[in-house]
């Protein structure tokens, strides 16, 4: 059924029947101004050109301009660009409502409704050159993408920039990360003045005066260079593709489409992240069973590394040192943790780490790691490795083992790798059509290339794949769902050895920003709130906690030691009890850097869990807990700061563990310390 | 003796007899730190590298530092990038304190007073490549570049960006056009706070909230791209090399050297515009006898089309015409204007305008210009027609016929041709080395390379170049002389068409920006008044001849028509006056973006010449006469703006002409209305 919605949608928007779908569609004001109204009316988009032919756009929403005329179009390295001189030749307009389901994710059944509208443009001299523009609007936002059909001139597209604009019509504040080609995206938000931001990667969230809520950012990023957005001048705003290191930021011969240019629009912060236009503009699953993978939690030989008291390689010792492995295995056995990360198993870290990975090997353990007795006892104990391949930023290195390393993982047992792709050569390592050495970006064609090469071999052997320093997410889990998480944030790592360490803030900042993109494989969790030579984390350990419900994802880490976690049992309890995959998840209250609250459901079960999170302030908030069944009775069980909590002293260990009996007719206050959170699993009650 | 001293400089920082140099001078504090002071010991200049073996280097004034540790660096496209793992193997420092002419300018003598800093950074592991920086500190400024020797792991550099960083410790107000593909830097001025700029051209102005201006730039931008400033977050930026069609922005064999990033730092708006530094970090005269080229007005064939009365082509009328052509050789020859600009006057105007030029033939007059009549007819009167040559966007195609073109001018007794690179392709068009088409940018490589192979072969036939769209200034008419004039900001044809035209403070924002990089071809003297259609212009009658003396250019228009002039013959007399070559200039006052008062001496005569120009509010300043000789009698010449005077309405026009005798002990008050200016002509008495 769903497969024939969409055939039919294809048919309906399809270019060679534009002429039709024309007539079968509502009749618009003005052939040259075709205009798209979402479902419920309130936002509409509008297309025209200006008196020197550019091709603009402009948004609107409860009928007020949102985004100003901007412009469209591409500037190619070896042909005119295509900006002005254009008209439009054609409009077709058609609408879908549909659902579909999640294999796992933060809602097991997505709504997809919108109103689609396609306009072509063809340049009216020289080379008349074509291109499309499809508008899909939601009622909570807005994706356009060009398609460039095959045509006589223009048949391989050697784009230097792709030239979208987005002209806000208010100034207000915004978060944002730089665009950089350093760090990965590693960074802490910067909030600021919409018109003082610079370049910015995306998401970019802002807040209008008028308190509209804006999310940019891009879906459905195939075989394409990711955007950074250049603020231009005021609150105009400009696509900069990430460059790659041939001539051309983008090849591709025509016919192709380009990642979707998203907005979500939102009257609120909770309103951003519960948008699924990410998901929505990606296509449905194209891999088929994907049943190898289930979400769970995992513990593993990490966080010694990034305190310094073991390592990767041979010192100051092997963290992956078979005995310390099996360590872990007992301790996820008897804590019922399905995987065991190991880093640092494989050959090569004693001399490839931060220098371009060329001597890893994906198939050969170091001397320290046995990896068939680990396995053998890993499976005897019911837990399973996670695989991990580090390609110190050589993609091609790493694909050229790439079988051979997905080979080795599935003989093993492993069903779920986490890749890596740090580098202090600043970018990734290619060899070249030619066997040159190439520099690729980490979110450009190459690696956006790369990654679906991965996560297809990775399909061929059953695994899933867990992508760290990776390209951005823009929603290709619902396509690709063996991606099932990945990193592309500043992660816990930096609690460890961070200068400074992640503030209060952060991860209020991540919810509006970088998790709009999809799920972050965050590692939380770390009870001792103690990183390298014993320094604080600035948190409480209620906010440890309930980082599993804010921040999802389905391969969730427990990332404290074992010896750390005898030490912090009752807490501990919240992490072995939640789970990593949801029925429905509500945002139900935030401000983008201050402070978010969710209430997720277990999928397949009963229970709700809350899980909220503040920032340097104290806080206090009522919650109706509505989202509960009615009339059901459930036990809180609330993992929350104590009284004196505070993230700045001691007392970030205080925590307070208590039960209460409630009802959806119930509320709750809940009350953050500086740097706190609060933590609640609502079990039903049989 | 001046190339003595320069011989000896290079001497004194050789690299290979750094460890020499060092013994002979000044010992350092520390040798993983040099500094370098100005001579007047105001500026200094630290180098260190971090943790990570970054390269930084910070700049401090009057002992507070002004740009915080700021990294240094390349990025390639085919290896690592050079940026961390760095350690200071060596340095040395030299001075100098020498004065050199300049055959025409501003000024005729310019001392070039400074200490050099030479530090050479090693890679501690992997490549082992080397760079050095050399810092030139000088009273009013620092200059560096990077200079990268042969080795034998960086034969051949291809760069995908510059990283220098320029990490400003104060927040402040910024004067900016954005860095942009389009537009060929024809923009207003942006004034915002520092901290909101996004991405800028340079020169980019800057004064900081503890009133120290600075501008950034660059100087000698030979065989390299032009940069962008791109603000990081804050108050840093970065260099963003200007993109190439090639993969790398910059490929250059070792050893190369490049461009000079530069700071003018001063007290005040003043200062900017009176350092040197960008002249003196450029290479002295290559060229050798450049005495075919005389600084002079011209006036032409232009204003007409851009009114649109007349067409480049046929259509509604050729401006080119011969019976019109012959009007303005007419008129130049009745006013002793030794120059007539034709704009329209070859083959390939009717279909090639716009369209990437193609078909231009700079040899071959159009049916409606009589090349050899009008050549004869131009010499009997003692006049010269200044060439036109149009490439409509191809410098390959304009590359093809360069020698006939040259040819074809000088034949026809031309001494100067402005060249053009008008395209709404975007980019440049040229044939790559495989004959393959590529598109470059205004300010990248090959536009670099472009630009001095013209003038390599303008020089050839004794012709001078001034470039209308051309890459920025970078001081290169020091070495190549007969670069005179070029355009590179929004001119004089805006007042003609554009939306909006050019706002009052245009200028007064032009002074303190681009001005800074050196002369403009910005066509003033529009004493109508008035645009197409009948439109005013935003600017009094006595502002328009202010501009001769505000707005240096070695070739300088009388812009208007003829029938105009002959309307406005009083005011008229100021621009047959005004000369265009200047023993001494002096800034006598001057906010960026609010006003600017210049004083500048005649070269080869005794008369001085002031000109101030305003913004759209009136104002009133007094100024000293001391600049005149002191003991002798001037005739102050005075054309200054009607007590009504007022761009917003008719009164535009009102213009006051009056004389006054002074000496170099008075003082005048210069009142200029709102949009207004003052010109004056401080004819010495004999």
């Amino acid at each position: 059924m769903l497969r024939g919605l969409w055939a039919l949608c294809a048919l309906l928007v399809a270019v060679p029947a534009a002429a039709q779908v024309e007539q079968s569609t509502t009749a618009r004001a003005d052939a040259n101004a075709p205009t798209i109204a979402s479902p419920d009316g309130r936002i509409s988009v509008s297309v025209t050109t200006d008196g020197d032919g550019r091709p603009l756009y402009s948004v609107s929403r409860g009928g007020k301009q949102i985004i100003a005329p901007s412009a469209l179009g591409f500037l190619f390295t070896d042909a005119a660009k295509m900006q002005r001189n254009f008209r439009i030749e054609s409009k077709a307009s058609s609408s879908v409502d549909t659902s579909w389901e999640q294999p796992w994710g933060e809602w097991k059944t997505i709504r997809d409704r919108h109103n689609e509208l396609r306009v072509r443009f063809k340049e009216s001299k020289d080379l008349g050159r074509v291109m499309d523009v499809v508008f899909r609007v939601f009622d909570d936002g807005v994706g356009f993408r060009y398609e460039l059909p095959e045509q006589p001139n223009l048949k391989t597209a050697h784009i230097a920039d792709e030239m979208t604009e987005f002209a806000l019509t208010q100034d207000g504040e915004a978060w944002w990360i730089p665009g950089s080609e350093w760090n990965r995206d590693e960074y802490q938000w910067n909030r600021t003045p919409i018109s003082s931001v610079p370049l910015a990667h995306t998401p970019l969230t802002v807040k209008l005066k008028d308190g509209t809520h804006i999310a940019f950012h891009e879906a459905a990023l195939v075989d394409y260079s990711g955007t950074w957005l250049q603020r231009v001048e005021g609150t105009k705003f400009k696509t900069v593709l990430i460059p790659s290191a041939g001539g051309a930021k983008v090849v591709r011969g025509t016919p192709f489409v380009t990642p979707w240019r998203t907005m979500i629009l939102s009257d609120d912060a909770p309103g951003l992240y519960m948008s699924h236009i990410e998901l929505n503009l990606n296509e449905p699953n194209k891999l088929g069973d994907v049943s190898y993978f289930k979400p769970s939690k995992y513990v593993g030989v990490w966080w010694e590394m990034h305190l310094g008291t073991a390592g990767w390689g041979s010192t100051p010792k092997p963290g992956a040192a078979t005995a310390n492995v099996k360590r872990y295995i007992d301790f996820a056995a008897k804590h019922g943790f399905p995987g065991v990360l190991v880093e640092g198993w494989n050959v090569g870290w004693d001399t490839e780490w931060f220098a371009n990975g060329k001597g890893f090997q994906f198939d050969t353990p170091a001397p320290w790691f046995d990896a068939e007795a680990l396995a053998a006892y890993a499976k005897n104990k019911g837990v399973q490795i996670i695989g991990h391949h580090e390609t110190g930023g050589s993609p091609s290195h790493y694909e050229d083992q790439l079988e051979r390393g997905m080979a080795f993982a599935a003989a093993h047992g492993e069903s779920v790798v986490k890749t890596g792709y740090v580098t202090d050569a600043g970018q990734l390592e290619r060899v070249g059509p030619n066997g040159e050495p190439l520099r690729e970006w980490h979110d450009g064609q190459f690696s956006a290339q790369h990654h679906l090469r991965v996560l297809e071999m990775a399909h061929k052997y059953r695994i899933a794949i867990d992508a760290h320093e990776p390209i951005k997410d823009t929603g290709l889990r619902r396509t690709y769902p063996n991606w099932v998480s990945r990193e592309g944030a500043r992660g816990q790592e930096y609690n460890a050895w961070g200068e400074p360490k992640n503030a209060p803030e952060h991860e209020a900042n991540m919810v509006f920003t970088r998790m709009l993109a999809g799920p972050m494989d965050f590692t939380p969790g770390v009870l001792s709130l103690t990183g390298k030579g014993g320094t604080p984390i600035l948190s409480t350990e209620a906010k440890q906690l309930a980082l599993y419900v804010v921040l999802y994802s389905p391969v969730q880490m427990a990332a404290d030691l074992p010896e750390n976690y005898a030490k912090h049992m009752a807490a501990f309890q919240f992490i072995k009890d939640v789970p990593t995959d949801w029925e429905d998840t509500r945002v139900l209250n935030g401000e983008v850097g201050d402070y978010v609250t969710f209430a997720r459901k277990q999928r397949g079960g009963q229970d709700w869990y809350l899980g909220a999170v503040g920032d340097e302030q104290a806080r206090s908030m009522e919650v109706k807990l509505d989202f509960l069944a009615p009339g059901k009775a459930y036990e809180a069980q609330i993992y929350r700061d104590g009284d004196d909590a505070d993230y700045r002293t001691e007392k970030r260990h205080a925590i307070m563990i208590e039960k209460r009996r409630v009802t959806a007719a119930d509320a709750m206050t809940l009350r953050l310390a500086p740097g706190g959170g609060v933590a609640i699993r609502f079990k039903a009650v049989k």
